[in-house]
């Protein structure tokens, strides 16, 4: 059985939404944001103290695009992975690393000097630069996303998921109000998505089950 | 014939070297960094502006790891890329984006608000934030690395070309002295590798050759 574990909104939830879409089974541990700072022993589970942590058997993995394409790789007659023989597999894996390393590591920054650390810590320009940063980014799927439904190969595949979690993160970080309009319409679908509605339920349900706030910690005014 | 656009000790050394580890033909286009500025027309190439650009026939990519696993699959009896049949291939992906998304993005914040930026402009704070958040993700690697001597699979694979860029980036930055000792000797294991070396003579060649500066752009305190 996956064993994943997971915070409300953090990076974990592309695995939790390709599990969904992939419909394999799997257990979902639910951790207050951040895990480290709140449950000292899950660094017993994950040295790192980061989300996602996932188990399969032998295999643990702590990057979240990285299980995306495992995942995906798992079950291949679901057609969310594209394999080295199709003509978009350059792309599928560009697309996989785009959405955690271009997208969302940005945002990270935006988030931890914008809201996470104490006020005396924040840095307003630090903030501004990449928010700017992933923005400029972003625009460059424009052109593709005016013509095609989906990021690669003509459907929906885990490379979907990576950039759908920036996406994800950047409504909540606030910048989904200046994404252009292909990309805006390509967020509206990937939302429409009945395994991306279930992640969503699925992840409140647990944190209410767990004993976690449901809530994501952006906009919580954590302290990191 | 694979194109490369590269700049001196910028992420794109990792495709680089791992075309000198697999011995394929390649062209390589050197430009000062960062591209976009000393050269607008290379936006037409890529219009985000960054190295890696890789084209091979219709493929274009621009994520320096997704690159380098395309790569590795494009010649397999290599034995660069661990296959989803592997135990280690779940190791294999997490380490091929542990390398860019927690070990080089930090990185690339110490050298923009350290060196890069204007003195005005300048962030000691985020400087040792993120020095400090690099080395501990890497203390993760020591267990691992004082019994193995490659990151996953018992050979070297793409995924340690991936880890590696993140080290000679710390070795420019100034981090390596800190290094802890599995670390330390893994990266001296690296670097005696003959494609490892190859690769730096290629691109002083190269960068000479077509009028480029073969220093890194670290350290000589450019404005980004």
């Amino acid at each position: 059985m996956i064993r994943l574990h997971h915070c409300v909104s953090a990076r974990s939830f592309r695995p939790l939404w390709l599990l969904e879409e992939l419909g394999l089974p799997y257990e979902l541990v639910m951790h207050a944001f951040p895990p480290r700072v709140h449950d000292e022993a899950f660094l017993e589970i994950n040295p790192l103290g980061t989300v996602p942590a996932l188990f399969d058997g032998e295999v643990a993995m702590t990057e979240s695009a990285a299980i995306c394409q495992y995942l995906a790789s798992r079950l291949p007659e679901a057609g969310l992975e594209v394999a080295p023989g199709e003509p978009a597999y350059g792309d599928y894996l560009n697309f996989l690393h785009f959405g955690e390393a271009t997208l969302t590591f940005p945002q990270t920054l935006v988030l931890r000097y914008g809201q996470f650390e104490p006020p005396e810590r924040r840095q307003p320009q630090v903030v501004e630069d990449y928010a700017r940063w992933c923005l400029s980014r972003l625009r460059a799927l424009e052109p593709r996303l005016e013509h095609e439904p989906f990021l690669c190969a003509g459907r929906f595949t885990a490379a979907d998921v990576s950039v759908g979690y920036a996406l994800l993160l950047a409504s909540h970080v606030g910048l989904s109000e200046r994404f252009k309009p292909a990309v805006s319409a390509y967020w509206e679908r990937l939302q429409r998505r009945p395994a991306f509605r279930r992640a969503l339920a699925v992840e409140r349900e647990a944190a209410l089950a767990q004993g976690v706030s449901p809530e994501p910690a952006m906009a919580a005014g954590r302290s990191f």
